[in-house]
């Protein structure tokens, strides 16, 4: 390991996931939490306070600023905020080559269950007949289906083009609307919306005589944190820019 | 118990539940398979084989001939034969009425595990917040949902309505088409076709904070054998007609 | 419905269930919060307030000098409170005789889920072969199995008792100590520890061909809730002594 | 791919698992069925029918004969026959070296749900602070845990132990005998027998928030066709000795 990383910020700290952040930094032996920032605190307080890595749970408006402030002073960034398109990743990329050294993660999902999920779905997709994804999320998510549902079955649906896979079988000829699912590059995709859940998935894959079903639970925002944590274990080790948290995780 | 059968014909034979049932009833202490007829055999043969019930899997196009033969005779019949409409139940409480004494049980699902799915649903419908059904099975069915499914979201529905429940709730503002599955009376039903799988059902009921998960998995046709065999041991102490096993079983 | 309840307190308003009860009758439409006590608070203030019922989540040393309070004022009471023996009820149903028209309910278990669960295994226990019990938590738990799960094998016992169901089968010769988990009234119960789980119970049921899962998944004290509410609706229509939410739920 | 076979022979082909067997090489497009042997039949058929690779599930008695017939042969041999040791192995490689460019396969488990099973409890293992293992069984079966089952958590807790990973949190103090399962290596076990359940597994993973949970469900001996033919694929490819399909699996 090339770094020693051990004084963290997190900008974003009284958002819900970022205060849970906040709490898992200063649990970890190895960081400190050596400041904590939100709208309206003055960003230079990194500086002042020796932060080498931060934290960032905090919004699309804000945090292409927030992350230009980090790279300019060399200070990694392991970051949870959404909206990042091709345009904003290029612009982080050029931004880095000024600053080699420096390290800056995106990701997606830092829960290390989705990623496990997602990827073991993938490896076993093809040498499966059928495969289908059923999400079950409290009944106050506004879209259906999920982001990381939509996100599994195009992943299946890629490793099964690659592998060459038969279209799955279905026999069905008479069927109520919607029966059969949401059809995402031909992978089917069944949200429930149940009064008590939080977010899971279950992705469920079958050929003769035999199934096989990869599930995740996701119960409460601390399970980010586990995530988190291995990001700034790693970010020193990865200048320039990282996209998903699976580069940091040894899967093989 | 006023009667006392043991004697058993079983029409259908050959067909793949009639030779389970042939099996279960020759496998039962209780009772002695006396004559094991098909298409093409004489049915008087039930009469000289002093046959006292019958199991009748066969056709919707000579159950009626077999049911009114049985009648005449004095002989109870359980029967799992589809195709049942109101007339054809009015036409057989009409010959029973000739036939004091003799019972009859028409039951479209002879699984035990199916009815007390569905039983249990209705009764916990209520006091939930969220129900919905998912039914999966092989991808060689050619209907979606299932007839169970929609017959269990029918029962769901109508225990709500009767309970004065709440419509379910659901935020859902951006939907893939069919990601949230069908509609019956106001039930979201999801089918799944996967392959290696036989018949299989889930109810998921949720409230804040928990959820109740009832889920039947039927992986043979010997899992009617208990229902088919229920139904023979309560057939005489129920003259006239039944329509339902669950009126055989003691679900309070 | 005799009684029209709707001024409430909670006893024991800031422990960790007390005060998600506060909030759930606060937020019920037809009750109002006009007391909200605990240690050190004095208890007239419930005669002073107008409260007709109260909700008891505190603790066994001081529960019976809040029920003799209550019952000694013509309050109902709700109880959650842990620790009753035959010796607290007798006392408590004496007391009841000397102010008729009080309600007292005593409930080990506030969650509607756990009933329904508990209920639906003793109902369907007699039908099958095999009924075993899985109970998840979270790995700080003192006791293995869990309470729920061990009246739940109690409950199933008694079932099959009677019925005469025949002993379930089970052709183990060779096994690691455990690997079969506990004994319970000849009733198998298999406690698991996983960091993540909140409170979870699976029964198994299996016959010929086809099993039925009932599963529990409890994330939340607002799980209690519900039952609460329906306690407190319920109680002035049920003077005297009620142990058990079950009850009061019409679950035929 | 190097080898181009196509004729194939089946050794224990009368058989339960060797029947399914044949009617997979037969329905296979790229194979055809050139020998099905049992026990009395003459060996040298293998030779004559011009197979160039077999399918042996027979016996341990007989295995060693019959691939020490197929190597002298030059005859490639996909092998699910149990009872082989270290010393049987040697003796394989032994023979082989005078044969090069014939294949032997020797796998305890060619159903490749339950390899991915394995595969994935390894890789996710050391990601989580909690791990359990639960197996369901027909009950029939004479040992507890099963085979898989205990493979399976030898596997997660070498896994486990390469990784560093602390213990696993368990607080239970007070607890019924086998209530908290079998202890494989540090990993517990628990085994359910519950009439109508074939052959299932689940792997339950857990950490702050989140668990993961794999599960395998084997209903039929059919399931080891898809990785018997994946054997036959590969075999020419691979001279010498294999032991693990997962070798011919490409799972990264």
């Amino acid at each position: 390991m090339t770094g020693e990383i051990s004084k963290i910020g997190v900008l974003g700290a009284q958002g819900k996931v970022g205060a849970e952040m906040c709490k898992a930094v200063d649990a970890a032996d190895e960081f400190t939490l050596v400041a904590a920032l939100d709208a309206g605190d003055d960003i230079s307080a990194l500086v002042d306070s020796g932060a080498q890595a931060v934290v960032d749970f905090t919004h699309p408006d804000v945090v292409m600023a927030n992350l230009a402030f980090c790279i300019e002073n060399g200070i990694h960034a392991v970051v949870g905020t959404t909206g990042f398109d091709e345009a904003r990743l290029d612009q982080l990329r050029r931004q880095l080559e000024a600053s080699p050294g420096t390290g800056v993660l995106i990701a997606p999902n830092f829960s290390i269950g989705a990623i496990l999920m997602m990827r073991f779905s993938a490896i076993a997709a093809p040498f499966y007949d059928s495969v289908e994804v059923i999400e079950l999320h409290h009944p106050d998510k506004a879209d259906a289906p999920s982001g990381t549902a939509r996100r599994t079955a195009e992943l299946i649906a890629a490793a099964r083009r690659e592998a060459g896979s038969a279209p799955m079988p279905d026999a069905t000829s008479t069927s109520l609307d919607g029966a059969r699912g949401a059809d995402v590059d031909g992978v089917r995709v069944h949200g429930l919306r149940i009064r008590g859940m939080v977010a899971h998935q279950e992705v469920i894959l079958g050929g003769p005589g035999e199934t096989l079903t990869i599930r995740h639970d996701s119960m409460d925002r601390a399970s980010f944190a586990p995530g988190v944590l291995t990001g700034l274990r790693n970010i020193a080790d990865h200048p320039g820019l990282t996209v998903g948290l699976e580069n940091f995780l040894d899967l093989d």
